[in-house]
């Protein structure tokens, strides 16, 4: 069992945080705001008064947190990650982030004597309370051996792309960039055979029971031709933001990538045209909309 | 059993042929070539001297073709299907051909007092002789319910789609559609994780073992991260002929698809550079040609 | 002077006509619909009863029509050009057309002992009746040489870009590429610096007058700042006509061209929203849309 | 006559110097390196020890710097222009910056009690050495009035685009985008022609003495028609900076731009297959070489 810190309650994170400490572990957590720790503390959780404080004693440290600025803002700085984290401890960032910030989270950590591994997820809320996420870990192997035993509480499976912290943050993105595709990808054929009137439900039905028999293909075919797309699972910006990502990325190494570019464009339109509280697979809505089949 | 005619004897059409002479039916069939029919009469078949010869006696008649001419060439004309078929009996036009194409045949059937199904099949020709296919049909409920026996004989499900048939060759059209957007995506995803200095390999088992589990993603993504591209098992410009065809009712339609735009200028650019030869999911490559990782 | 057919009296054709009249040759008028014809015979104008009989006696007969199945269907068949026309007597097609059917021009009359030159025309209606027109042909040497005074009275200027007539048709429809073009680089330009709140029309008066001082910047960037699409000028569907055209010849040429697909995409939603009445520059408009700043 | 810093000597900015000590203004400049100094201190310019030094006592000080990253380097932090700009001095900046940093540095500025106008020019060194630029200025009307004697010794005209410095910067990217645009217009459709065997020159001729009859035109379609991307007037990565800073500046106010996302690709591709070195007009020949016109 390892003590272990753990930043950030948010809908993923609390989950999350409920699982270390069924299987044993002993934790130390931090929110900005207090709101969900309650529960945790009865279940046995320590309250931490920052982010280094959460780092105090324990083996591993893992952040979990909505965008590259909450992450930097609990480990640079004082009272940050950095700052309270012991020599040869481990911080595990399992939050979605660009491929650049983990670079230099791998270069800051290495500079103070700490390790880094990178462990994005793949998997909803729903996964993340009920343990089923999938988790792609990279980075030196003593490391990640490590984090091993967190990575099987928190998930069905794990994976280790490598030993490049960042290689597992890109792996991540271009998974959140091939969801994106095939909802966009249904959100035109859907409007094609939709406006010539085609059932839409019975091509989903059609599709899901022969080729494309994949889970994306069913959960997001069924919002698109329910045109269901509150509440959202996944919000607009975000998807976006992972596609921003994915397209720096992608400019850094020097590949361009024109359906990224073009998913880039879907989600500025969505956006700004007031969708910005709509799950991500709104962008599906827009093929329909160009066709004038909607308002 | 019945007595169906059946045209076009390709790597397709000659498993099918065989499929419902299996199934008891009774066969008289017609190839522009004579090649492939010697195995077909030694089961049973007999052979026709042209279109219309097929069609004698018939209660149904099947066209498996390569493309719209070629259907035209046995439908239209002296000695034609039109002329060869007897009142009442139906065409099953099972080719991919263009939704143009199938509103013209059941109009013109329909003036000969015949009667016109439209039933476009999704499978590989492994899948056409294991009659493993899947079958989208479409048109007048008596006339589908006639065929019904042969597609039990040809596929191992099918699915009745609505009254239009030209809707049958729609959701075919869309259905290559959607799989050349996953090539695409993959493609794009792979020359990223690939330049990054990914394993190819690696990503893909941890992509079709988590999300996508489909046999899209596993097909292609094991001939993309293999680059192998030859033999095609389905040739370039035949993906190509159906983001066409996709395009084209697309713009009847009035249905801007911009996802297919990109497709369409994939498929030209991989043939106007000399891969014409190979397997449609070639075009995946140009990502990584395009971001300098080959020649 | 010559004995000239003239056939299609619409917009542009009434005005050319009467520039041919005016320069002393001797012209046999036709129009589908009689409309516009009395002016022309009060100027000398002989009325022509069909196609065929434009063509009597003429050196030359010129066709000026909206579309290629207005042009093939004075052409071919009874009654048409083809017909009429005699033994080395010359078909100018100045119409927009497809290079397909420039090539079935070409070699039908070739075929009858007639002789065929493209020579589409640069220019809005004012600029027919004000004989102002760029005018590029192509065709046999011999055969153009015959159009030229025909091509000094009714443009400003000719160019003769080859000796294969579908060499003009492909010019002309590039150029119309070439202005959609900049119409949709303006139209996302005035979205973005519109939304950030620059006034449009300085913006509009600071390009023009600096490095895109040249008529289509002026023209176009006055009506896209005030949004100001109807009248047509040169209509929607006339846009997209010649854009699909022009992907048709580059898909048989296998040349990829991403920004006719874009340009593609746009006259579809343009048109599909209601925009079918707007001219052609209304596609600039859809960037600011998508960018919320209209409804 | 006025006291000016002057930081930057590149091309742009050494022609640019030697135009105010022309015209009368007392200089004192600095260059990271100090190479190109020295013919300006033979006119009468002082040399700044650094980027405050050069500050010293003068009345505005201009910055002519290749990126964002130049701009900070010499802007912000020890020896900085901020640490040595004398309270009421006007900061005129007239690189191709972004606008994020444009604001940036209004408010930096505002925050020492200094003044800042952002002035990007529209022209080449040989413009900006025959004093030829056009000028786009932006900020408050006092601080803008400063400028305008040095505005008149630099180029042939100026223009005031408003009071938010960044507006400048805005307009200044998308006139750069505007030019981008015309030029992957002009590549895609010479390649349309030049695969069908039209002459490339001939073709450029007749479009640039009708409709195309603009600066932007001929000297780009010259380079495109002769392939002749070497020496870089301006290079690839420069125009790769300036598409993505448009990006930026689009992403930020929620403004989709597809075409913009398409040059951004085009340039990708140009840099990874190694064109980093030629002039970013060479995104012109992608389209060939996507057409098989090219190895």
């Amino acid at each position: 069992m390892m003590k272990v810190g753990f930043i950030g309650l948010g809908q993923m994170g609390a989950g999350m945080a409920a699982n270390l400490i069924k299987a044993g572990h002993q934790l130390r957590i931090y929110n900005r705001t207090p709101g969900r720790a309650a529960g945790l503390v009865a279940q046995g959780a320590g309250i931490a008064a920052g982010a280094a404080d959460a780092c105090l004693g324990a083996g591993a440290v893992i952040t979990m947190l909505a965008d590259d600025a909450a992450v930097e803002g609990v480990v640079f700085g004082e009272g940050g990650v950095i700052g309270g984290l012991g020599a040869g401890a481990v911080h595990v960032s399992m939050s979605t982030i660009s491929v650049a910030l983990s670079q230099r989270l791998a270069a800051a950590h290495a500079g103070a004597g700490q390790r880094f591994v990178a462990a994005p997820v793949f998997g909803r809320p729903d996964a993340a309370a009920a343990a089923k996420l999938f988790i792609v870990a990279a980075g030196a192997p003593d490391a990640v051996a490590v984090c091993s035993p967190l990575f099987e509480a928190l998930g069905q499976k794990h994976f280790v792309i490598g030993e490049q912290p960042q290689a597992a943050n890109l792996v991540k993105l271009s998974g959140n960039f091939l969801l994106a595709s095939a909802i966009e990808a249904l959100g035109e054929a859907v409007a094609l055979i939709g406006k010539a009137g085609v059932d839409r439900r019975q091509y989903l039905d059609i599709l899901t029971s022969t080729l494309f028999n994949a889970p994306v293909y069913k959960t997001y075919g069924a919002l698109i031709v329910e045109e269901k797309f509150e509440p959202a699972g996944f919000a607009a910006p975000l998807g976006q933001k992972d596609i921003r990502l994915t397209l720096a990325a992608a400019e850094n190494l020097g590949v361009p990538m024109p359906l990224a570019s073009l998913l880039h464009d879907r989600f500025l339109a969505l956006i700004a045209q007031g969708g910005g509280a709509l799950d991500w697979s709104a962008i599906a809505g827009l093929a329909a909309r160009d066709s004038g089949q909607r308002g």
